[in-house]
């Protein structure tokens, strides 16, 4: 029989999160499951890592499930880490994290703790997936998911992933009957359009709250809001070399040398 | 006569950094300066911003310089949201960020809170240049690097950046006679290989320290780290569509979909 493969599993809600419990669950039919993860939430911590302060891991019983649980103090990007580097005894054969709570497409990417999580196993040379769901509440249904990040996931470890590049993949708030499949995507170029909520505290000093807009002006219907939109599964594979390598030679005739 | 353009000026490193004084420094000689930076270190934030808390900004007067500067309670890439979206009157031409104490060439770019008010700004619109010296102490010599920020700052004021680009531009550590001049570059194949420190705590319960040692296992001859090590200032055209778009024809050949 094949060695069933370790997968090391995180997420930027924390560790006790329904969005990560769920891939625990799915995770547990694939694998051998050791879970490293924030002890509180995270979310838009970017590729944060802890330089200036110590990190704290504490090994957790959460439900009855066959996995390995350690929640630390740390970001997500800390918690693949430590995980490599301090807890585990080989490194893993997978890394999931998520399922987020929010989506993490387009321009969510950069901002994101999930994806950066994800990202950092990357770099580690371990093949590596984030998986978010497009609904905020706590209390998401998550149900619908299941089947499909066993089907992405078994292709990842069939099929391995090359080098310098990792899945970004977000599902639609739909039922599962109206969710019309999985779809290989680039990321829409899309931003949002901030607005700082402007408030005075008790002594009259003013503070500002970020808000903010969603604003896609990508039209391509090869993007991963495009798919999302019309009720698809999107796959992004996204790589964390940043160069733009096509801009390089015109770069080159610029008078930078006198 | 043209008019001088506006420029915001941020880093990480916070506002008072020997770094973002320098730059100051160089920009009042070129445009209409406005600082929008943090008000303390905010190193290795990656692309975090404050979503679960309020932010501050206070009005600075820090020298005597023609600038205007205000410090924050945020991230880099809170800076520059706060900076577009409440402080400046227009859209600044030029957003420069650092400059930061301690390398962020190759895989470092991903950790950089430097560079991610950068790509903040980029994601806005704005043309942008991070700036970076490979020497950490706070004390460092900046004096080498002001001609050769003049020369690449105007470059950009000059020919623009396309859309969805920005630059990352590393300074070697060296005195300003053995500098060899600016090299256009890709991000090298590196990466950091971890090590925890482990202690206890005087209550005897572990914690952690992150150190790490940098390797680079690109042996090109056309990336950052080499440009450096053979004492060029390393610029590289980083793009934050982070999409591997060569995969997708591969990816769509998985069984996804039944």
């Amino acid at each position: 029989m094949r060695k069933r493969p370790l997968i090391l599993v995180t997420n930027d809600d924390g560790i006790t999160a329904p969005g990560i419990r769920t891939l625990i669950k799915v995770m547990n039919t694939i694998g051998d499951v050791v879970v490293v993860a924030p002890d509180s939430p995270q979310s838009g911590m970017g590729h944060a890592i802890t330089i200036d302060a110590t990190l704290q891991c504490n090994k957790e019983r959460i439900d009855n499930g066959p996995q390995t649980e350690y929640s630390t103090s740390g970001t997500p990007a800390d918690c693949v880490k430590l995980a490599v580097h301090e807890i585990l005894e080989r490194k893993p054969d997978l890394c999931v994290s998520g399922v987020n709570h929010g989506s993490n497409s387009s321009i969510n990417v950069i901002y994101s703790g999930t994806m950066s999580a994800a990202i950092e196993a990357g770099i580690e040379g371990i093949p590596a997936i984030g998986f978010s769901l497009l609904d905020y509440n706590w209390d998401a249904n998550f149900d619908p998911l299941e089947s499909y990040i066993k089907i992405i996931t078994n292709n990842v470890l069939q099929n391995g992933l090359p080098s310098g590049v990792i899945l970004n993949v977000n599902f639609p708030k739909l039922e599962k009957k109206d969710i019309k499949g999985i779809k290989v995507c680039r990321q829409a170029k899309a931003n949002w359009i901030e607005k700082f909520d402007k408030r005075q505290n008790p002594q009259g000093k003013d503070y500002y709250w970020l808000t903010g807009k969603f604003v896609n002006l990508d039209k391509g219907n090869d993007t991963d809001e495009w798919a999302l939109d019309e009720g698809y599964i999107s796959l992004v594979p996204v790589q964390f070399d940043l160069t733009a390598h096509y801009l390089i030679q015109n770069l080159n005739t610029w008078n930078l040398n006198g």
